[in-house]
């Protein structure tokens, strides 16, 4: 894909309107991006949190849209109230409100009480780089602070689920490291090279390879890489939770490109955007989650 | 500073010709990048290399332009002949041209036949954001894979004696993670927090820090940060050598900005482009080393 406009114009294919469940919906600009995506049809929102608090904002923010409301004034009771609503089918997204993300996603990990689907809960971002001319999937910047190699084969998997759902069949997963080659003083670069060895069916997977490689084709020709990968990545893997954040963070704030993030591995789309997001990138999430969400 | 326009401005006020080694010289982007510096009278040049290889190139390319030439076919003692004209005092920059880095800096960091100044070399990028209209130092994303608590201490000192060197006085430098929380899940975190917190005379030190909170006024309205470094770090320190490679050269590739770099810590500044780094990248690093190099 090449820009969120081709993104959007995809993933409108869908007519249907989703509904999203903002787990301690108190948050300013989470509730104005939901009453836009409310008034754009996409969605129709239950809204979890201080019912007192959450009227307040939308009077003196003027929302105009259509809601229900929970009234519950406990964060962790507000995200069960919202795992209920999954597993009842009563929800099809839910989103993060203001709720720190490690309360929020401890209830939904649990094996038996929660609703995980896949092994791993990982984070996914949407990059677009406009220089290039297409859209990146960063992952994991969000959640698994430092995958062990199971952990990181499930991160892939999810990332190759995801991609499936925006069409994208084959997709080019680079594992990213400082080279190309295996440097014992990495450890990630070996289980880059252990993982990249695996029978992948579904996917080209390549590493330990640079960002260079992976995404700029001059890069390869210079360096004369024979890889399957020559500057054509889709899917970019960071060997941990701070090169994933630096990198999602970094594009975002000065490429001027859109963004959008999700969280994949659950029995329903996550939106886990950070307080200091922009409305148009919880925006951009919720839309995301719209188009990725399974047909009823 | 603003931009590499700015930057080279600064840079040009030192009128003295430098003499720079290109050791390996057969390589021709480097080979073109000194010809240009050399006809721009920052550098004389010593070509250190295989003769014919080098005037093969030199005559095909039509570079035109006075050095001295050393024959040496044998890599490593391309090498030791850089080091021995940096113990006699005869050059003030050392380049590598066609060798690969680990054989290059191996006899460089050597403790007694070595040319080390400081406690350890790293590298320093410098980048341009043109969103941002600023330039970042970021280090050390090419040669320490996994600094220990100590080396990062050390990386900052060097990234610290660099910045005085562009006339940064007090560099708020950066310490880079996924939030600004201490994780006990993430080492690099809490070490963080522990250099943080060291007596830093000379810079402003902070961290664990994010991006947004480093590069981002706004993000640290949003999120009602109060430390000292409010979105306007000078230097950003990656906890690992990959993060620092990522981001550079994704700023690279994507920003359309200018990149340069350089290597802190021996007696001469050191050029370590890479091989696939553009002319424009070799010749801004030449500039900067010019630049930072002593006064004789």
């Amino acid at each position: 894909m090449k820009n969120f406009e081709e993104l959007r114009k995809k993933l409108k294919k869908t007519n249907e309107k989703k509904i999203l469940t903002l787990v301690c919906a108190e948050e300013e600009d989470a509730l104005e991006a939901v009453c836009i995506a409310s008034k754009e049809k996409l969605i129709f929102p239950i809204l979890i949190g201080c019912k007192k608090k959450i009227e307040n904002i939308i009077l003196e923010k003027e929302l105009n849209f259509d809601f229900e409301i929970l009234n519950e004034t406990d964060k962790k009771k507000s995200v069960l109230n919202a795992i209920k609503l999954v597993k009842e089918g009563k929800t099809d997204i839910i989103m993060k409100g203001l709720i720190q993300t490690d309360i929020f996603l401890a209830a939904i990990v649990k094996n038996v009480s929660g609703i995980k689907r896949n092994h791993i809960l990982s984070h996914i971002a949407l990059i677009e780089a406009k220089s290039k001319n297409k859209i990146y999937l960063i992952s994991d910047g969000g959640i698994i602070p430092t995958p062990s190699i199971e952990q990181k084969i499930e991160i892939i998997r999810n990332s190759i689920n995801f991609a499936k759902k925006l069409d994208i069949n084959i997709p080019k997963i680079a594992l990213l490291s400082a080279s190309e080659s295996i440097n014992p003083k990495i450890l990630s670069s070996i289980e880059s090279a252990y993982i990249a060895q695996m029978k992948w069916n579904d996917a080209i997977v390549e590493g330990p390879i640079s960002i260079d490689l992976a995404i700029s084709k001059k890069y390869c020709i210079v360096k004369e890489w024979k890889g399957r990968i020559r500057g054509d990545a889709d899917i970019l893997i960071t060997p941990d939770i701070i090169s994933g954040n630096i990198l999602g963070k970094w594009a975002t704030l000065t490429n001027n490109g859109e963004i959008a993030g999700i969280v994949e591995g659950a029995q329903v789309p996550i939106v886990l955007t950070s307080r200091a997001s922009s409305i148009n990138e919880k925006l951009n999430s919720i839309m995301l989650a719209c188009g990725v969400s399974n047909e009823k």
